[in-house]
């Protein structure tokens, strides 16, 4: 059985198409409801594009802090924060959930959606197509490039257990609005740590067992597109870095993440740190198991000037390191897809804790 | 204004992913009415894959014709027989129309699911954005891949004045199966020349005037993949044309085809020459506009020992010639795609005819 994969229906692409987002969202508000919810990283609230975003006099803007990566009690807060608001407005629901932002944003924008049409807590969700709704009309506007988000089928959340996404068909985005224009203000180190993310899960796709020529093609090239960006200088560099996370997305369809993404789960989880720089902390002590991928990246750090965190874990204690392991070893598909079948053999506890040690 | 892109909504991949179709079709049943129409490339009726088809009593399997080109009198016979088909049966329409087949098939599939709902003669739609109601679901199974027909937005029918697709996000399919399986048996000149038309079209849009990061990621993909495929030795180069074919189809989202294709257009209409052949015989004699491009097709036909068809047009009477210039004319896009927005002052009639008059 191969997975019918769900794509993004409406995709738009090109250097200021931001704005026709008023226009796409004109479609959406013919129906019982006009009113829209505009889910913004609140990194914006002081920049130029706080007064591009299209609100009309019936929807809502809600600020969201990202300085956490998204929490299923955050999910659940803001689920209700609209709710509130349409039944105080005389609505069932808003006609759109739309994020503007970075991997983090556009995962409550994910979230919330599903949310706003199935019952419960969000926590409930975590895991693999446990959600029975369609979620609201969901869009989502990249300013930050390299997770792949914005064509995924998983809105990744940290719950009370563990972090697992809410995987699901109705989780893809019905539409994306790719300008690459809008992620040409993100500090430095944050798009690197983000593109560092399509990276890495290119190098474990590319090199896990899973893989077919479907995923080959898209990791394949989105991996080339990443080496143009961080390795070479383009003046179309944020066109490419765009391009490289659609593709490193579309490359999941048919494989996995590996070694690297199971552990920067465990480093998100019990640490807080961001999914990018997880990522990249846990990569840089992956020769191993990726030799020619982590050479290719400590060049990448070293063309972009980058200074990688060292020692985050030295002072965490043995209670946190334990916990760690458990959240790493709970995602048995990724250490399949890296490890083969017989992986459970291969990676065992105190290599993991070993590994951790390191970082 | 960049094209809000509209993409099929399902696909799955996957070598022996055909026997999913069933189950996939299973869902579209579901509705008011459980009849569904399968058009399959009559050679396939004395072919194992005859039987594989997973035609249910209530279905109608008609075995189509591409010794020509699609054109739109036989649309609209085919549209008459399942529509009369159905009112027999008590039924408004059919729940899916599915095509089995090569671009000439698929492109049948979807102009009857889009003539079962709208009035008229296919021929009043060839043009842009001229359908005005979504088609009944449709979907395609390419068993030759290279026209990228299983993702664009058009279908490409000869009428009584013109060769010109219907150009609408309706006729976007709403799944496609690929199956690099099903490709594996067609005639060897007739793969290459279905290839062809795949590395033709990424070369025209990737040295067109319209491109940008979204199309050049497609399309250099595809390039590279129909390199794979045709001048070296893989063992999955069913899988690899399969994904040629996908990625040149995304590859027209934000970019255009060219000289050839136009030119292409001519010796259809007025010849009958199919697509892939035509396009192939008009290439090689654009080395002027193409150089890099002509001379790699050269060598791919060498390498698979292909004997391309010469003096197709020698024949031809003055006033066939005049009307393959004025075919070709028609599409404006293309010739400024390829030449810029002055290409009227490059192009001219006496200069197009000096090359048909070379084939």
């Amino acid at each position: 059985m191969f997975r019918n994969f769900k794509t993004v229906e409406r995709i738009v692409f090109g250097r200021g198409c931001f704005n026709q987002l008023d226009e796409i969202l004109s479609e959406q508000r013919k129906g019982k409801t006009s009113s829209v919810v505009f889910l913004v990283d609140d990194a914006f609230e002081s920049k130029p594009l706080k007064n591009r975003v299209p609100v009309h006099e019936q929807d809502m803007l809600i600020w969201v802090s990202v300085d956490d990566e998204p929490k299923t009690r955050y999910v659940d807060q803001l689920t209700a924060q609209v709710s509130d608001a349409m039944r105080a407005a005389g609505l069932e629901k808003p006609c759109g959930v739309i994020g503007i932002g970075g991997g983090s944003t556009m995962d409550l924008a994910k979230a919330v959606s599903l949310m706003l049409t199935n019952p419960g807590s969000s926590a409930d969700y975590q895991g693999w197509d446990l959600i029975k709704k369609p979620a609201v009309y969901h869009a989502a506007v990249p300013t930050l490039s390299g997770t792949g988000a914005e064509v995924s089928r998983t809105t990744v959340l940290t719950g009370p257990e563990k972090k697992l996404g809410i995987n699901s068909d109705y989780t893809v985005f019905d539409q994306v609005v790719l300008d690459p224009e809008l992620i040409s203000g993100a500090p430095a180190d944050q798009r690197f740590y983000t593109g560092m993310d399509c990276f890495i899960h290119c190098i474990e796709s590319l090199t896990g067992t899973y893989l077919n020529a479907f995923s080959q093609a898209y990791g394949e090239k989105a991996l080339g597109l990443c080496r143009n960006v961080f390795l070479e200088d383009h003046p179309d560099n944020d066109d490419m870095l765009m391009m490289a996370s659609f593709f490193g997305g579309m490359s999941i369809a048919y494989s996995q993440v590996g070694v690297c993404h199971a552990l920067s789960y465990g480093l998100s989880f019990v640490l807080g740190l961001h999914h990018g720089i997880g990522n990249s902390i846990a990569f840089d002590y992956l020769e191993e198991f990726y030799p020619e991928g982590v050479a290719e990246f400590r060049d990448m750090m070293e063309k972009q000037g980058i200074d990688l965190p060292r020692g985050v874990v030295s002072d965490a204690t043995e209670a946190q390191i334990e916990k760690m392991v458990d959240v790493a070893l709970i995602l048995e598909p990724l250490w399949e897809n890296a490890l083969g079948k017989d992986w459970s053999k291969i990676m065992t506890r105190e290599r993991i804790r070993d590994l951790y040690q390191k970082m």
